[in-house]
């Protein structure tokens, strides 16, 4: 980095937020996402939409790539700089601006962490239903980047469904407004809808409004064994059908739940080959019938057990397991390779005993979880990235995993965008003519090709 | 048009599916929209997707403009072609591919009438929820590139929230997959989102998947009258703000009650302000429930009567008005601008009455009804477009209603999109950043500038 530009980033956010030192730079090097590191050439981290912009314009006007940051809980190596480029992180503007309980929206600035949303809004009866595994770490910034999931996504849909209104800087510094608090609005392109998932490689977002609904009055929480795979994917299939959308509609493999047991203690069984985490809510009636009719098709499939929770604590209990899944799977190897191949929720049977053949097949340990109901499941193998020999064939078997995904419908990314680590499986799917327009968008937004180089295409 | 172009259409779609004749082309020559007129020099109706693709390849290779049409319901002039161009009409390509109850989808091509698809997935219990004013008569096709609404978006959404996944004819002729039967996708740009509500400008769709959610299972149907607008306005910010989510909010002034009463005779009194037509939908006991809450509060509000419908029958007489408004007013006058303005929904009573002040400045008839949940109005002034000094007025009062719908954080057009008639709006409310990237994405999908030129922008 020249000393001139450094000075004139510091003049703009102050030289305390201005970080060039070894120790910083080296925390930026990485996110959570194994076999990538890049250390960027600095960091800044503004306090105000305002800095945001001018630091955009200087960077535009020197030709120096950037790179927007929340918490760094990217999966695909979205937030990692480039050593001649600048991260700009958004800790700072971490201000809940509004909640407006008439027209149901909350205003936020990017570094507002996920949670912390849930918990302001919930206490005024209202509900943000995003909830990524991340969201007592990540900021709405990155949700919003990357289009985050999450538990609840069957029932109420990612964040993409609440993001109403946008203020975007711009690569050249300028500031964009999209949407607000109108509910339609069909005034040309759906700018809104293209910047989210866009993953910070069109703008940087400086204020997000989002769509809240009313929190749900009750809820109730169920957890069923299935000593077969193809009988809990049956039973997922049939409670949609039978027309109960859940809530939440979770998955854990035999590999996972060994995991999770060994781990966590939960009491999960060991000899059984599928678990599944069922929420209904709503309506106390309508909770009442659903639940029973979940239990009755469960039953109908073979579950060897089914518990249903009395009240909050059991249900916070039963529900820990698949809330520790990760974990549980992350301690057992130095390296976890968490991937989200999703697939129509009809072919999750094919898709999970695709998973345990390629696993077999590659001498692979491939634990698998996930949002069954949104046939999104996070294939997640216990790897050591310095054993190349491994880590190679950790690679050959996700490239088939991908393409079986791709050819069932799915796609390579449910929740965790192509970033760096998927880019060369996007154009299995989109295919040469949505690369074209894909790159004609990113010239659109971003000319002189400053904002998050690399990623994506 | 030249001869040999029309023979080469022709030799595609076939001759009798190639209309230059004078009494087609002047069929053609009209949409929805008051005003606005324009004949295209031939029209083609191709029978399947890939006819679509090589007539738009032919049109690129010769630069000659193309238009796509439904059933010409477009409210912006967004559907007429151009005198050196054509029409691509989808009328032939009406069939329902398939309804998946597993994944809860259904695909469609773009000619299917919207009400036919209803009808087809209520049969299996499911539901289709946007049902747009036109549904009787509007394509599916139409209906995405414009994100269509209706009386249900406040609990439901609009389009944009059921499409899932497009094939699209891009202006070169290429084909283009986006999304499909996944329920969450993060791979690339949102695609499927940008394409919706593109208003025919960046392709044309040949296939369309659209997410279903099970049939509520009952709803209940009330009218609500108000000696005063603002009473109304408040009952219905008082119903979002205790947590109920009617499926459909609609709204009529005291215009719009009077042409209904006099066309129709469904019995509304002619001395109130504001009638309100209200439904909550979903488990009986909350149906129950949602219905005593709102009658308790539209009491509070000094309804002046409260008629809640006993059976089907009652609900559909209850919900004639609010169908039958657009009609009753259309029949005053030779003219009928109705126009979209939308703002968020706490602020429906000043936009009202700031409509009914505006009127009676340009000294205008006009009615307002619409989706008040929403903030969704529907200002409809009674003309004649022969009448060039009121003509005149009409054109600068809705300049000063959309002025202040976007001082009120409003939008100029909430569901029937810019097409030519908001053309001269638009760069107020997206200003130069806005228009510069939607310039540029269209320079993406269409840099030959043949699929409806002239529009939106």
């Amino acid at each position: 980095m020249k000393k001139s530009f450094v000075k004139e980033l510091a003049a703009i956010v102050g030289a305390e937020y201005t970080l060039i030192d070894r120790e910083s730079l080296a925390c930026y090097g990485y996110d959570s996402t194994p076999e990538h590191e890049s250390r960027p050439g600095a960091v800044v981290v503004p306090a105000r939409e305002e800095e945001i912009c001018r630091v955009m314009a200087l960077c535009h006007r020197e030709g120096v790539p950037v790179t927007p940051r929340g918490s760094g809980t990217n999966l695909s190596g979205g937030s990692l700089g480039r050593p001649e480029g600048i991260v700009i992180q958004t800790s700072r503007l971490n201000g809940i601006v509004e909640i407006d309980e008439e027209n149901l929206t909350a205003t936020v600035q990017p570094g507002v962490i996920t949670s912390t949303l849930h918990r302001a809004v919930e206490a005024k009866g209202l509900f943000y239903p995003p909830d990524p595994g991340s969201m007592n770490i990540s900021t709405m910034g990155g949700n919003v980047a990357e289009n985050a999931g999450g538990l609840r996504g069957l029932k109420y849909g990612v964040t993409a469904d609440y993001v109403m209104g946008l203020r975007t800087a711009l690569p050249d510094g300028t500031l964009l407004r999209t949407g607000g608090k109108v509910v339609k609005d069909v005034a040309g392109y759906n700018l809104n809808q293209l910047l989210v998932s866009s993953e910070g490689t069109l703008g940087l977002f400086t204020e997000i409004t989002v769509k809240l609904i009313p929190k749900p009055r009750t809820k109730k929480t169920m957890l069923a064994h299935f000593p077969e795979l193809e009988q809990a994917a049956l039973a997922v299939s049939h409670i949609i059908s039978a027309k109960v959308i859940p809530a939440t509609l979770e998955f854990m493999d035999r590999v996972t739940i060994r995991c999770i047991e060994e781990y966590a203690k939960v009491g999960l069984p060991l000899d059984v080959d599928a678990v599944l985490l069922i929420e209904v809510d709503g309506h106390p009636a309508q909770v009442e019938e659903e639940a029973a009719e979940v239990r009755r098709i469960c039953a109908e499939h073979c579950c060897s057990s089914f518990q249903t929770a009395a009240d909050a604590d059991e249900a916070l209990k039963l529900a820990t397991a698949r809330r520790v899944a990760l974990s549980s799977l992350a301690r057992m190897k130095p390296t976890t390779i968490l991937e989200d191949a999703t697939v129509p929720r009809s072919c999750i049977a094919p898709m999970v005993t695709l998973i345990q053949e390629t696993a077999q097949k590659y001498n692979l340990t491939i634990g698998t979880f996930g949002h069954a109901g949104d046939g999104n499941l996070h294939p997640t193998c216990l790897t050591d990235e310095r054993d190349k020999d491994e880590i190679g064939r950790a690679h050959r078997a996700f490239e088939e995993i991908f393409d079986a995904a791709i050819a069932m419908g799915g796609t390579i990314t449910g929740e965790h965008g192509v970033g760096l680590a998927k880019k060369k499986y996007l154009p299995r799917l989109v295919g040469e003519p949505g690369l074209k327009v894909m790159r004609g968008i990113k010239q659109a937004f971003d000319p002189a090709g400053i904002l998050n180089p690399g990623k994506v295409f």
